[in-house]
C-alpha cells in the first residue's frame, strides 16, 4: 500500500519530512541554514536520486521565512522584498543569462478566488517593457530589460490546460527565461502566508490550488524557468490528520505512564486502524458536501494583499537595473 | 468543568446537539419541517427556559437548507429567493409592523474579508428609499415602504462598536423595525453555504465571526430585530475535533468487534484524555502561530456572491409591495 | 487636407454621418430597422465600396439599442439578452457553423480599468467546456459545444500584442471560430452604455479603448471572427467638438436673424477657423496634462456589471443547446 | 441674472477666479505659495468678507499640488505623504487640540463608483485604536491616540443625509475632532488627480461629487472638522464650456487681426449669446441621456488607488506619535 503523505508544495517541508522517516540526512538531500537582513533562508538541494523519496524534482530550492510577510510593519516588508530581489538574481545568474535576456512572467491562479489569486496580484503592479522595445527602442532607459507578463487563468475558468497557453506563447514570442508565480500548498500552519519559495526545478502537475497538470519547466518550455510560490492554504485533510495523530500519540504516551500492564493491547489496537481506514475517516468528516475544504487564516485577503506587493518589487528590482525608487511598486495599484 | 461545545451560530444545530445530548425531545426546544419550492424549511422554537440548555436567546428561528445555494442554477436561486421572502414577510408580519412600517437594513462584517463580507455585499444590492420619503415623497409610487441600509464595518477597522453605531443611527433616525444580515459560522460542513438562517431572537454577543460584543436585539434597540445569517466558515477546531472523536469512536467500536478483552482498559484510557486536555491538544495543532484560521471551500468567493443575490433580492421583494421584476436585483451591482 | 471625424467604433453612427455627409443615400451602405422584444435592431450592411467612405470594414453589422441596459429592471435585462442570443446564433449559422463547432471567446481590455473592463468581466461569467471535451468526454451532456475563454489583457500590461497572444493560442488550439468582446468608443452620449453592437467584421486596428495595433478578423485569424462590443466611453474632444459646432451653428443662425447686414462677413470668419485650427483649440483645452481624457457617466461601474451579465447570459444561451435556466448567469459570479 | 460660475470644491481656483474677474487682487482672500520637499503648496485665507465673492467658507485651505501624483515614483509618494502630514498636524495644533485628542475619520463617497471611492479606499488603510483605548488600555503603547473610523456611505445607497450619520455618531463617541475625506470637482485637467486640499472650513452642501445636502463643519458638528480632498472629475459642462470659450476667443482674435472692417459687428454677435443661452446649449450637447456625465482621465482607477495609499500614509503618521515605519500604509490592504 502506498504511504500517505501530507500534501505540500514546499520542497523543504518534503526534504524534512524524508529526513524524519529515514531518521536522519538522506542522500541526494542538502538542506543549508542562513540569515539574511533578519530573515531565515534556507537552500534545499535535491538530486535526481532523492526525487523518488521527497516527491520533488532535483533542483535548486530556496525558501525564506518570516511571520512579518503577515504583519503590516512596511521596513520588514521592504527588507524581505531585497532579500527575495538578491535570490531572484542569483536564480537568473545561475542560469546564465544575461542582463539583456528577455523575460515572461506568467502569473498563474484565479484571481476571483482569494487563495489562489497571488500570481494575478502580482503580474497586476510589475514594470512590463517589452513592447517598449519592441516598438519605441529609442525611448528605453538603460538598465531595462524586455519584460512581458500574462495571467494565463485556471483551466476550470479558460477551458484551456495553462500550460498549453504558456507554451503557445513562448513558442511564438520567445523569450529568453520564464518566472512563473503561484499560491502553494504547505502541511504546516506555521509556513502559511510566512514563507516564499524559490526554485529552478519548475512547477509540477498536480501542485499548487489550481490543480494543473501539465509540468512547466525547462524540460516542457525549453527555457530556463523559476518558479515562486507562497503557501496561502493547508488542506483541511492535513491539519485534521496532524491533530488525529497528536491525539493518539498523546494518548499512548499518557497510557504508557499510567498503566503499563494494557499498553501492548492499546499498541496493537492503534495498529488496527490502517492508513487506508484513518484516509476514510477523515474523508467521511470533511468531503460529506463534495467541496474542496482548505483551512486558511480569516484575513487571507489582506496576507494576499502584502505577498504581492512585496514579490512584483523584488521582481521589478531584479529583473531591471535601476535606482530603487523606480522598481519598487510602493503605492501601486 | 465547563463543557466544550463546537461553536455554532445555528439555531437548528443548537437545538440537534442539546437533543442528542440530551438522548431525545428537550422540553422548550420545538422542531417543525416544512418543504417549500422543493427547499427544506425547519422552524425551531427555542422557549426561555430552553436558552440555558441551547446557549441560545429565546425566539423563533427559520432555517432554510439547499445545497443549491452553492450552484447557479438560476430558477433555483430565484425559488430559494421567494421562500426567504416568504419567511421575512412573516417575520414582519407576526412583529405586527404594517406595510408602512419604515425598515433600517445593516449589513454587519467586513467586506474586505470575503467570508466576512456577506452583510456589506447584501446592503450594496438593496432598494433603498428613505431619502426619496424625505426629500420627494410626491414622487414616491405606491408600494414601496421606506428602507434604508447601512454596512457599519467592523470594529478592528472603525474603532468602535458595531452595536454602538447602530443604536445610534437609531436613536436618532427612528426606522420602525431593525434587519440585520450577517456571514455566521456553522459547525457542519453540510450547512456550510447551503443554510439561510432567519430570527426574531437578535445577534447576540460574539456571535458571527466579527467578535462582537454587544447585543443587537429588540431588547437592547427597543424596535422588532430581524437577524438574517449565512454560515460562510467553520472553526478549525471544530473540525478537528469532529474527525478526532470520529477516530476514537472507531477505535473503541473496532476493540469492541475484534478483541473484547482489553476493552475495559482502553476505553479508561480515553476517559484520561478529558474535555481540557483534548482542547489543548487540538490547539496545539493548529493555533501555533497566533492565527484565527477557519475551514472554508476554495470557491467561497463565489458562494458569497451568490447568496448575497438571493437575500438582496428576498428583501427587495418582501419589504416592497411591487411587481417582482422592479424588486428582483437579477443583473444588478 | 484630412477632413477630421469624430472617433466611433460604432458601425451606425459612421453610416449615419456618412449619409449625412453625402446629404442622403449612400452607395455601398443598407440600413435596416426591425424591433425585436420592444429592442431596436438596425443591421448594417457595409460593401467593399463604402469602406473607405464610412472608414469602416465592409461586413454586416447588428447593433441592439436600448436605454435599459443603463437601467436594472431584470425582465428588460433578460429580453435583451434574448435577442443578443438569436442574433449571435444568427451569426454562427450564416458563418457556416456547424453546433459542434468550438469556440475561443476573448474578452479584451483592461480588468483595472472600469470602462475598458467588459471584455474581462464577460469572460469570468461563462460556461466554459473545452476541457472537458478533452479530459471528460463521457460526462459532457448533449447540447453543450466546446467553449474556452481568454482574458488576454492589454498590451501596457503584458508588454506582449494582444493580437499576437490571441493568434498564438489559435493556432495551438484550433478553435472553429473565435468571439471578441470589448468596449468601444461611442460618438453621442445617447449611445454610450445603451449600444450593443456585433459584426462579422472583426476588430480593426486602433479600435476600442485599449490602442489595439493588430486586425483581429478572418483575414488575420483564419477562422471567422465575430465581435461584440458595447460603447462605455466617448472621447472628451468629440464631446467638446459637438459643442463647439452647435454654438457656432447657433451663432451663425441668430446672426441670421436678427443682423444680416454682417453676415456675410461673420461666415467668412467661421471659415477662417480651419479644421486644423479648430482641432488644435481643442487640443489645447483637453491635454495640457497629457492625459488621456474620456467623457462617461458617473455610475459607469454600475453600467459594466449589468452589460457584463446580458453578454455572458446571452453567449451561454447562443453556444449551448440547453434549457435556459442553465444557461443563464442570473446570479453568477 | 446670476453669473454661471465653472463648478469647482478647489478654493485656490475659486479665489483666482475672483481675482481674474475682479482684475487683481481681491479684499478677503490672502494666497501664499511655498515649495516642500519640492511640491508646491499654497495657502489661500478666505475672510468671511470674501465668502460671497468665492462662493467658499471662510477659513484656512491648504492645497498641495504635483502631478507626481499621478506616477508610480515611490520615492516622489513618500514625499508628498510626508508634506501632507506636516500639514494636518499644522491644522491639528492650529484647533487647539493636544496629543490625546480623539479623532473621528470619515471617509465620505461610494467605493463602487471608481472617482467616488477616494473616501472609503483611504478608511480602509488607517490605524484605528479607539477601541483598544476602550477595551485594553494597558495594551496601547505611548505615541498613539483614539482613533476610529467608518466609511459611511452615501445618501443614495443608505437612505439616509450622510450629514445624519455622521452626527448621530459624533454625538455618541464624542470625539474630540472630525476629519472628512472626499473626492472633489475640479474645474482645471491640470489639477485633475494632482492636487490635495486641506481646510478648516468643513464640507459644504452640493460640494464633491456625491450631493451631499447637509454641512459639515465645525458650525454643525459643535467639533474642529478637517477636511481633506483630492478632485478626481470634471464636470463635463465645465470642460464643454472652457472649450466653446476658448474658441470664440480666438475667433476674435483672429478677426481682429485680419479684418478689422466688420469686428465691431462681430463682437456685437458675441454679446447676443448670453451666458444663459450659452449654458442651455451646452446642456443640449451633454445631457440628451439625463445622465451626469464626468470628464475622467481613462487611468483613474490607478490614481484613485495611490492617492489613498498617500493620504492614508500621511494620516497615520499625523495622528500618531510613532516611528514612521510603524504608521506608514506601505504595503498595506
Amino acid at each position: 500500500m502506498e504511504k500517505w503523505s501530507p500534501r505540500t508544495d514546499l520542497a523543504i517541508e518534503s526534504a524534512l519530512i524524508a529526513e524524519q522517516q529515514n531518521g536522519g540526512k538522506v542522500e541526494g538531500i542538502t538542506i543549508k541554514e542562513e540569515e539574511k537582513e533578519e530573515t531565515k533562508v534556507t537552500t534545499v538541494e535535491i538530486s535526481e536520486e532523492a526525487e523518488r523519496i521527497t516527491g520533488r524534482k532535483a533542483g535548486h530550492y530556496v525558501t525564506i521565512e518570516s511571520t512579518d510577510l503577515r504583519g503590516s510593519d512596511s521596513s520588514r516588508h521592504a527588507a524581505i522584498s531585497r532579500v527575495v530581489a538578491e535570490e531572484i538574481r542569483l536564480f537568473i545568474e545561475g542560469a546564465g543569462l544575461s542582463k539583456d535576456a528577455s523575460c515572461l512572467i506568467a502569473g498563474l491562479g484565479n484571481d476571483l478566488i482569494t487563495p489562489d489569486s497571488l500570481g494575478p496580484r502580482v503580474t497586476d503592479r510589475l514594470i512590463v517593457t517589452n513592447h517598449l522595445f519592441k516598438l519605441h527602442p529609442e525611448h528605453v532607459q538603460t538598465g531595462y530589460r524586455p519584460v512581458s507578463a500574462i495571467s494565463p487563468g485556471v483551466m476550470g475558468m479558460t477551458g484551456i490546460e495553462t500550460g498549453d497557453i504558456l507554451l503557445g506563447l513562448i513558442e511564438r514570442e520567445k523569450p529568453d527565461f520564464l518566472i512563473v508565480i503561484d499560491a502553494l500548498a504547505s502541511r504546516s500552519i506555521e509556513r502559511l502566508n510566512a514563507t516564499i519559495q524559490m526554485t529552478d526545478a519548475g512547477i509540477q502537475p498536480g501542485a499548487g490550488i489550481g490543480n494543473r497538470r501539465k509540468e512547466i519547466s525547462r524540460h516542457t518550455a525549453g527555457i530556463p524557468v523559476i518558479a515562486i510560490g507562497i503557501p496561502t492554504v493547508i488542506d483541511a485533510s492535513t491539519v485534521t490528520r496532524d491533530a488525529v495523530e497528536m491525539v493518539m500519540k498523546h494518548l499512548q504516551e499518557k497510557s504508557g505512564r499510567e498503566d503499563d500492564s494494557w499498553k501492548r493491547s492499546f499498541l496493537g489496537n492503534i495498529g488496527l486502524l490502517d492508513e487506508n481506514e484513518k484516509h476514510q475517516l477523515i474523508n467521511d468528516v470533511l468531503t460529506p458536501a463534495g467541496l474542496n475544504m482548505i483551512v486558511t487564516p480569516k484575513e487571507a485577503d489582506l496576507f494576499i494583499h502584502g505577498a504581492a506587493a512585496i514579490v512584483s518589487s523584488a521582481l521589478n528590482e531584479a529583473l531591471h537595473d535601476r535606482p530603487p525608487e523606480e522598481t519598487r511598486s510602493f503605492f501601486a495599484g
